[in-house]
C-alpha cells in the first residue's frame, strides 16, 4: 500500500482496535458498509439535471460521503491485504488494451457493458 | 490530492480524454458507475458464512473489483475537485470525537446508525 | 401479502427449500443479493444521455434484472414477514402529507433529501 | 401488471403527476433512487451477527425502507412498461432449469456467481 493510503489504513485500524470493533470489520460487513455509503452518495445526484451542479449544501454532503466511502474502501482493502493502487492500475492496463482509442473514441455504446474510468 | 492518488487520477483523466469520454464522465454518471461496481463487490460476499474465506477465484475477482471501485472513486473525486484523503481524515476526526473509546468499546449497537471504519 | 406477490413468495420459498438454501437466505444475505442486483440494474443506465432510450439488448437485460430485483425483494420480505404493498402504501401516505402539491409542484430541489416516487 | 401492483403503480403515477415530477422520473433517475434506498436497507444489516435479529427500532426502519424500495421499483417498472411479476417468474423458470436440485442441494458455492432467490 502507498504511504498516504497506508497511513490512512493504519489510522483506521487503530481506531477499530481501540474500540474492539475488529470483530465487526469482516470483509463481508465492510463491503456492506461501503455499499451503504455509496447508496447515500448516489442519492445526492439522483434528481440532478445534466445542466445542473450540486448546490453548496449538497456538495458538502458529497465531500463527507466521499470521505466515508474512501474510509470503508481503505479499511476493507487493509483487512483483505489488497493494494488498491496496484489493483486500480492493473485494471487500467487492461482497459487501455481493450478499448483502443481509434475504435472507442467518442462512443460509450460500443463498449459493452461499460467503458471503464 | 496525494502523489499516488494524484498519479492515478492523472492516468484516468488521460485515458478518458484520449477516448473523448469526458462527456460521459459527469459526477452523476460516475457515481452510478461506482454503485454498479460496488454492487459486484458485495455480490462476492453475499453467501459467505462467517467462518468462510473467499476461495482463490473469488479473491481474484474481488481484487479486480476493488481496482474498479478505486478507479471510479478517484475519477469521480478528480472531476469534482475533491481530495479523498483529506475528506477521509476529516470524517475520522469526527468519528474519534463522536465514538469515545470508553462508551463504544466492543459494541456496534450503541452507535446509531453505524460505527465508521 | 397480496395474492400475486404471495404466489411469487411461495414459489421462491419452495425453490429455496428444495435446494436447502434457506440456510443462505438470511435477511442480511438477501439484502446483499438485492444490492448486487440493483447494482447491475444501475449499470445499465449509467452512460445513458437524457435524450437516449435503452437499445433493445439493454432493455432485455433490464427486464431480466428487474425480475432478479423483484425476486430478491419478495424473498427478503417473506423471510422477514413484511407486507411489501402495505409498507409501500404507508410510505406513500406519509409522502402525500409531507409534499403538498402547492409547495412542491415542479421542484425536486425543495424536497430534501429526495422526493419519493 | 397485476391488480395489486397495478394499483400501487397508478397511485405512484398520480402522486408524481400532481407534483409535475414526471420530468424527474426518468428510468435513469429512478434506478438511482432505487439504489439509494437499497443502500439504506443494506446498512441496517451490516453489523448484525448471524445469531442476531433486528431490534424493534431497526425492524421498523427496515419495513419503511422496504416500502421505499418497493415504491421506486414499481414506479421504475411502470415508466419502462415492464411487468415485474412476469419478469420475476421468467427468471425463476430459468433458475429452476439451471440449478437442478440434485446438484445444488445444500451448496451455494457450486453455483457461480450466485444462487438466485
Amino acid at each position: 500500500m502507498s504511504t498516504e493510503l497506508g497511513d490512512l489504513a493504519a489510522r483506521l485500524r487503530a481506531f477499530a482496535e481501540a474500540r474492539d470493533w475488529g470483530q465487526f470489520h469482516t470483509p463481508k460487513n465492510l463491503a456492506m458498509a461501503l455499499a451503504g455509503e455509496v447508496g447515500e452518495l448516489v442519492a445526492e445526484f439522483q434528481w440532478l439535471r445534466p445542466d445542473e451542479d450540486l448546490d453548496p449544501e449538497a456538495r458538502a454532503r458529497v465531500v463527507a460521503e466521499l470521505g466515508d466511502v474512501t474510509g470503508y474502501l481503505v479499511r476493507l482493502a487493509d483487512v483483505l491485504g489488497v493494494d488498491l493502487l496496484a489493483a486500480a492500475h492493473a485494471k487500467l492496463d487492461q482497459s487501455e488494451a481493450r478499448y483502443d482509442v481509434s475504435t472507442y473514441r467518442g462512443s460509450a455504446r460500443k463498449a459493452p457493458p461499460l467503458p471503464p474510468g
